[in-house]
Formats: structure tokens, sequence, C-alpha cells
């Protein structure tokens, strides 16, 4: 895999603390050491220095009243977030989250994904799915409990990631592309969807792609991954041969379809200005999962 | 793939539907067709027939109370479970489960599956977790909903699906298998773990690895994925080629490991007599990655 850029959102430095048990004392410690960092954000949006860094401050920027999550120790010194209620629509990036996207460095960018989603996820999971009651954070934030202590049923609750496969079709030496009704002008990428229980990557790849674009798989195959935090999906990519490229669209998902062989998905990556097709950003895993296809993975 | 046994808990023949929309009447028309089936379960355990079929019966022997949902097509003919409240705890396996797992053919295993992980999903997650309301099932039971008419906040739940990465550390021709302290006797399996939010997959299996076993991986490759239904995991399977067998084991989690060579799986996988170690069952994809590995995948 090493000939390829790595996929975006990977490669944070950030060193992953182990929170199977419950240290409070760890917590505080670490808290209140002078070495810790407070991650800066404007609701969701992170701020970056002219380096494409994220900007840390210090501990006593946290409003008092919030409650604080240990993203884990870089260079060190221990990580912090505040969980600010935030309301925005997380599924949606604004103009500034997208600007912030294309200046993070490769490695910064998944620190902030980690920060992002512990945020938006404590934020949208403020009260207990089994019994209702209001939940709070717990295990150095990596989890909300539904205290027995004051009358919770004890459940423990971690953070959702949703695994979703992306995949191109493939047929006669071409990749099937999809853009959907919302979407830039030009812009097409890989089909997507989440996966369902009880089914397996490969079944869901097969099902998407039928339920979509009406194409028939008859071999799946794993080519990488990455974490999506709009707002926390775990991206699985593949490809797809299919038996026909005659297609059938589900017009609520996609707005139209087209193949593209190599020399349509190098000028795209390339931005040419006769491109077929506007090609997905460098952090989004399509855009991975077209370079790799193209060089022939 | 193809020259290898499907994983557990795949191949399911039932035609799932597309629930973006929520179509009412639709699933009025289907629940009261004369071919309409219920899924017949004892608490989460299915009942099965003399071939390793599931049993199904007919829509009367539903409670007139009990929310139903919609597993999809089997044959033409619209397929149910009843939405029953469960309280048995969702991660453990009784002797009745257990024998049942054995008994379930390979398709009916992934129907089960389905069926079980929505009844359960339904039974733990009665409440709106971003404001505390009881939710209802909507969309045919694929979602639960927070309704606005009477109050809540409008958002829709969708099943949850966790995605676990389980791997093999290969190193000099042998594997590493490691077993935790509740296991049967002498029962080893490949380690495991849940992917975190931020990570890849490659990046969920070198943490594991690391955090269980202290070895390091140098290169992370796919092999095969499979759900399992206890509660509603995505199991994802890969091999990690590690620098060195040297381990230091995380002693909460893991009672031992040992490195395996070919002959030691084939054996194990085999139940020899002899065998080092008894392999895990075959609906456990970690048994599809032990006789993949060992076929030189």
């Amino acid at each position: 895999m090493s000939r390829f850029p790595a996929p975006g959102f990977t490669g944070s430095p950030l060193l992953r603390l182990n929170h199977d048990q419950d240290d409070r004392e760890g917590f505080y410690q670490h808290a209140s050491s002078p070495s810790a960092r407070l991650l800066r954000l404007d609701g969701l949006t992170p701020r970056i220095d002219e380096h494409g860094a994220l900007i840390w401050g210090s501990m006593i920027e946290a409003d008092p009243d919030a409650e604080l999550a240990l993203l884990g120790m870089l260079d060190g010194e221990p990580c912090f977030v505040a969980l600010n209620h935030i309301t925005e629509n997380s599924a949606q990036r604004n103009a500034a989250m997208s600007a912030a996207l294309s200046d993070l460095r490769h490695g910064e960018a998944a620190t902030y994904a980690i920060a992002r989603c512990l945020v938006d996820w404590h934020s949208r999971h403020n009260f207990c799915a089994r019994c209702g009651r209001l939940t709070k954070p717990f295990k150095a934030g990596w989890v909300r409990l539904c205290d027995k202590e004051t009358g919770g049923c004890g459940t423990e609750h971690f953070p959702r990631t949703d695994p979703v496969v992306i995949m191109l079709a493939e047929h006669g030496g071409r990749v099937l592309v999809g853009r959907q009704h919302q979407w830039p002008p030009r812009r097409y990428s890989a089909l997507a969807g989440f996966v369902e229980v009880g089914e397996s990557l490969e079944e869901a790849v097969a099902r998407e792609l039928f339920e979509e674009a009406g194409v028939i798989a008859s071999d799946v195959r794993y080519l990488t991954s990455q974490p999506w935090p709009f707002p926390s999906q775990l991206m699985i990519a593949c490809i797809a041969k299919v038996e026909s490229d005659v297609t059938s669209l589900d017009t609520d998902e996609l707005e139209d379809v087209l193949w593209a062989d190599r020399d349509d998905v190098l000028a795209s990556l390339n931005d040419d200005a006769n491109a077929k097709f506007l090609a997905p950003p460098p952090y989004a895993i399509a855009h991975s999962l077209l370079s790799r296809w193209a060089a022939g993975a």
C-alpha cells in the first residue's frame, strides 16, 4: 500500500490511551498538568496555523462548566477537547469547514477527526437510549454513563462509528461514477451506502450497486479505508466487477452516472480543463479509490 | 474468494427492501398479505427445523400489541419479525443459542442475524438519545422516530452496526492466537477489538495488536468480513505482518497467547486430538481467517 498516499483523516500522531477502566485520578492528573493542551475549535470547525497544523491552547481556555475528553498524548503532552454542546448540523459542512479541510496537513486532519467525532457524538447523545435519563461523560470522555447513583440504568454508551461501503463498479476497463443532486456542477464520485445490520461488506457493496445503479456485482475486492468525521463514518473502499454496463438508476439517490476509463479518471484527478468530470477532493476516500484504480490496484 | 466456504452469517436469500421513504401503506399491505410470514423466536433464540432451517409462522401468531419489522422478501413472500421487548443480555449466548448456531444452515443463519439484530436493537433503544423522549418504530422497523407530532425532536435513529477488526499477527510463518479468561479450556482465537472513532481499519488493527499483545504491525491486509449478531458487529478480518514474535500481554484482555504454524492451525481446524489449541467454531470469522491463512491466502 505504501506506493500510494495515505487516505484522508489517517496518520494521526496522537497516542490513544486505553479507557477500559475508569481512571478518574489519572484523568485529573493529566488535566491539571502544566503541559496539558486544549484543542481550539470554532463550533466544530478547527483553527489552523499557516503550516496547516491544528492550534492548541491551554486548559484555562476551557469554560469552567465544560466537560472534557482526553484525546490522547502528543509528544508526551496530554491533549484535551472541551465537550461543548454544538447545535450545528454535523453532517453539513460550511465554507469555513471546507477551507479547513483543504488546508489541514495529513495527520493533523486525523487528529481533528477524532476530536470532532467525540464532540459531536456527545452533543447528540445526552440521554440514555435504554431508559431516557440524562447521561454523563465517563472514562475520559470515551463513554457516556447512565449513572445508577442518580437513578439511571447503568448502561455505558460508546461513540458510534457507522461503516459505509464506497465502491467503483468495474466493467470492460471502465469504472462507474455517479453524482447526487445537491453536488457542485460536474462533480462525480464513487457510489456509497451504509452497511446494514446482518450483512458483510461484500454483501453491502453488491446491494448498494444494485439498488442505486441496477448493476450486478460478481466479485468484490477491498482496497483501503479511512474515517470520515461528518459525523462519524468508517469508509471502506472496494472495487466490484459487474456483469454488464447497462445501468438503471435510483433517481432519488443519483442524478446521473457515467463510465470512465483510465484516461478519463487520470484527467479528472489531474484537474484537467477537459476532464470528463470533477473529481472528489483528495481528503475523500473516493479520490484514493480512483487513484489506486487508475494505477492498476 | 470462491475457493473458500463463505463466512458465517452471510448468504441470506432474503431480499432487502429500500426503506428510504416511509411507506406505511405498503407496509400494511405486506402485513395483511395471506402469504406474510412471521419468524418464530424464543426470546432471541431461533426455532429450527430438522433441516437446519428457520421456522416461520403466520401473522396471527404475533401479539396484537407487538410492533413489527418487515425483514424483506423470501420467495416473493413478505417476512416479518415481532419487536417484542427482550430483556436477555444480548451479548451473552446460552446453551440453546449455541446449539442453534451449530444447527442453522448457511444462509438461514444470515437471515436470523438480520432479525436478531433488529429485535435486540429496538429492545435497547426505546428512547431518543438526543432529547430523552420515547421513540417508535418507523420505516418498516428499520428506523426509530422521535416523533414531532407527540412533542419529540424529529430525530431518526438507525440500527447500530459496530465495526470490529479481528486479526492474525504473522511472523516467520506463524500466526498469533490468544485466549480470553472466560473461554472454554484450550480455546484460542484471533485477537479482536472495536474500531474507534477517527481511525482506519489498518490503524485499528495496528493499535489493537500493540495494546493487547505488544507487537508492532508493519503491513495489514484485508481478508474477509461477516456480521456477528451478538449484538450487532461487523467483523473485518485481516492479517498483519509484525516485526517480532516477542509479545507483551494486556492481562486484563488476554490470559495467554501462542504462535501457531500452518500444521498447528490445520490440526486445530480439523479438531485433531493432539492439536495445540481448540479452534473457534465454523460460524465465527476467526475460523474463516485461520482457514484462509492456512490455505495460503
